[in-house]
């Protein structure tokens, strides 16, 4: 897995897994996906301090995962499809974002559970219209999940005006990525918007990249 | 009571509530405010077919209004506090927005039934904040509770834009007001910071308005 962005798009995750990887092929120890994902999340652990491993799982098993803290990471089956990644060029530390969400949680705890509940609601239904290969319905859960995430605190003005600017240019759906305040935010782009989204972005001051869905850690050539 | 907003804030609920006290004191039937309201409700039902009376509570009865459709209103103690509001200058009719959200609630019903149950608990717990006069709590519950609002798909650019200008300014919170696309926001005010926060929301495209709550029917004079 290559990394080009600079800042806060998994890409801490990819080269912890892209180095287990090469270590890997290597020392030609021969250990499968799920032990470098068990590795990665080690790692993080070891130096963060912190991190679900949402973004190790990602590197190493690549197109759509179905991730649930503590359980072995699922591969979603999907048709691809065009998705626009907006940077706010912010680089928000992810430390400081979730304790201020746990000051706000501890003080409405029966909220900020019930918020919680309605994303992994809207997570389960997503991975059906990912069966379903229903962008349509995917888009707008991607726009309610960004809802929930506002009420978390974790949006910026930023972020906005990068999300309306994708929906504006007609993108299905857009939200936040990540710990929110900054980094990125991804958009869903209907068939063939994909550049109109991307230029909408760059307008609304964001630096943007069209993407598609690739699969995990993979070994690109060894000399 | 008085309008000076052109727009969308409650202004045709706050005329049928005049024009009834006005009558009222005309013809000398001497009704109560629970019957203006009343008939407040049938009117704005007749003209405009929907309405859930909120904005005839709040014109009869002035202040802080505990509201649920159905019951009579009830007066809500409270320590005068400044607000904002910031018009976006866009004027939203509230029939179709309030349909959109019709047809994501009957696709997604489980979610928004889980958001109205929220944003009544925001509610409960704002009246506490209201008897402890705890404006930040307040601040932080408006945050919250538009947030909800958002996962409803009822903010815009526009309103975020205001939204967050008047956080950045000093608000304590601020969320839009009413059926929302556009219409307008209301930040609530940190002491001494509503010049800031209108100054802010000014420079943001908006038209601020700094407000205190006011009592509600009331006549001036009769010649």
């Amino acid at each position: 897995t290559k990394s080009e962005m600079k800042q806060g798009f998994g890409s801490s995750g990819a080269v912890v897994v892209a180095t287990l990887g090469a270590l890997n092929e290597f020392f030609q120890t021969g250990i499968n996906k799920e032990k470098i994902y068990n590795l990665g999340c080690k790692t993080i652990w070891e130096v963060q301090g912190y991190g679900s491993g949402i973004d190790i799982a990602a590197a190493t098993y690549g197109g759509i995962v179905k991730f649930l803290k503590g359980e072995i990471p699922e591969k979603v089956e999907f048709k691809d499809f065009p998705i626009v990644v907006g940077n706010t060029g912010f680089k928000a530390k992810s430390k400081p974002i979730i304790e201020s969400v746990q000051v706000f949680e501890k003080k409405y705890p029966e909220v900020f559970e019930s918020i919680y509940d309605n994303i992994g609601q809207l997570t389960k239904r997503a991975l059906q219209a990912f069966k379903e290969n229903d962008l349509e319905t995917l888009g707008e859960l991607m726009n309610i999940n960004h809802g929930f995430l506002y009420a978390l605190g974790v949006s910026s003005e930023i972020l906005e005006k990068l999300v309306f600017a994708s929906r504006k240019a007609g993108a299905l759906g857009a939200k936040l990525s990540g710990a929110g305040i900054g980094d990125n935010m991804i958009a869903l782009a209907s068939p063939g918007s994909e550049k109109k989204i991307a230029e909408a972005i760059r307008e609304a001051g964001g630096e943007p990249t069209v993407a598609r869905i690739d699969e995990g850690l993979k070994i690109e050539e060894v000399k």
